[in-house]
């Protein structure tokens, strides 16, 4: 049992020095503001971590709150006020097709999180870039972006490798595919080169490299596969199930796997997991915000 | 017991021979591309409706059927053939967010189903055209649009009153709050001047016009009403509910509503149902190909 145990806050430390930098050299003060109109504790905590995070780093953060039928009107105030330079909202609002439509309400220019079509669209298709001259760099859905630079870190990328093919000959497992993290980080891996399994409810998608629109695009096919197939197969596996009481079933992971939770709650037990993992990393919140403040940092040059 | 029974074939005749002169004077034959990547027979059925309704107006329609995963390359080979003028998707395909990014890959020019969020925003702000200089009308939601229409021909708009204000003093219940019909019906009505009812599974809100943002949006509230409170008051009372076994209780409907379903289920026991209203719409598939048909006009005047 010699499973080296990662946490994010180590993880999450260049790039806040970085950051910090950045902002100190060019002397401003990027402002970033939260909304919070859910009573979701966890939404609350991920809140009070940004805010720490960003008065650290030399971001202004504001947190506004409100009711969720305002929130369309402050998201569009937000939008028209110069003085706001990036805009985020706590996820789940209503908790169905209406945060999606939300998400398309905030302005691209201070979208974040990277939720909007726009974006998510764009890295679907591996478009780097929002204007035809590459000026502007598109944002990455900051929770997948937060992943692959856990991945990064522990070693899963391979250096050696060219870029935009460093995971192949890697198998990954998602467990989780939704819009907002398991399928866009799916089809990141895969355009990376990756083979990935990406599960859920319905069944298992395997997502691969493929020729598709223009050569750039990732491939689906749908599988008869189940969790008891691809586990064992798998180097990396992630998950991200919204559950107190869901485990990844341990004695299914292959010896030495990269095991990384995105999920609140605690997808693996931390004891056995550690019996087969080679690399552990429990939780990446502080990761993902500080991709936010890299996000919203972005959007600054412009 | 003298409950007028009004047929969506009825209402559609006037939309469908408007279009048929339109399209024979201009000399033109517009091309409306479906696609199908679902096994619902409800689906297949309603491309055989708009097959046929185009068939006989003078459009040209293809239907392509393609796997699920496919999809989105073919939509973006149609928004880039200038040979189609219209695209529709026969939604569900992946019956969850996904499709709501399907939405969105549709070019704004061919979609005529006016699910783009574009269309989608600014029919919730009432805003009516996509341009400054008010040459290009916004595409409002089909299915929404149709029940505006159908609400129209039954006499619950009132012509005496201003347009914006013709549903004033109507006392609107919509059994159904999804994001492509109920929500946005509730919002168009609102803005006409009704108080609308908007009934889910997680309660009742309630639309009015409101002065909002820059005085055009209707506002929401949260209510604790419950269904047996609203239907007694309401004046028209519209269900979209999809399950075979669902029934609004007839005994709460007041005496002379009217009473119109736009589920591909019956959703009012018809024979109860015709003892308390005074007109009943049991469905309302053909008003919605006929508004498909009007949108995609729509989109070659440019």
């Amino acid at each position: 049992m010699s499973c080296k145990v990662v946490l994010a806050q180590g993880i999450s430390v260049s790039y806040r020095e970085e950051l910090k930098n950045t902002i100190k050299s060019r002397n401003i003060r990027p402002k970033l503001v939260g909304f919070l109109a859910n009573e979701d504790p966890a939404a609350a905590k991920y809140a009070e971590w940004t805010a720490k995070t960003c008065a650290e780093t030399g971001v202004e953060f504001e947190l506004r709150t409100c009711a969720r039928n305002d929130l369309e009107d402050k998201i569009i105030e937000a939008n028209q006020d110069t003085g706001v330079h990036g805009i985020m909202v706590y996820y789940p609002v209503f908790g169905d097709r209406q945060d999606q439509y939300l998400q398309n309400v905030v302005d691209v220019s201070k979208d974040v999180e990277g939720l909007h079509h726009k974006y998510v669209y764009n890295m679907y298709h591996n478009i780097r870039f929002l204007d035809e001259a590459k000026t502007k760099k598109c944002i990455i859905p900051c929770t997948p972006l937060g992943l692959v630079k856990v991945m990064e870190y522990v070693g899963v990328y391979n250096g050696i490798l060219p870029h935009g093919n460093r995971l192949h000959g890697r198998v990954v497992t998602i467990i989780n595919r939704s819009e907002i993290v398991g399928r866009p980080l799916a089809a990141l891996l895969a355009n990376d080169g990756a083979r990935v399994y990406s599960v859920d409810i319905n069944g298992i998608q395997e997502f691969h490299r493929g020729v598709g629109l223009q050569l750039k695009k990732h491939e689906v096919t749908e599988t008869t596969l189940k969790v008891e197939d691809v586990l064992p197969l798998s180097d990396v596996v992630i998950t991200g199930v919204p559950s107190p009481s869901y485990k990844v079933p341990s004695n299914l992971i292959r010896d030495g796997a990269v095991c990384i939770n995105f999920s609140t709650f605690k997808n693996f037990d931390g004891e056995e997991i550690k019996k087969k993992a080679a690399i552990y990393v429990p939780a990446v919140g502080k990761v993902t915000v500080a991709m936010l403040e890299r996000n919203l940092n972005g959007g600054t040059e412009s």
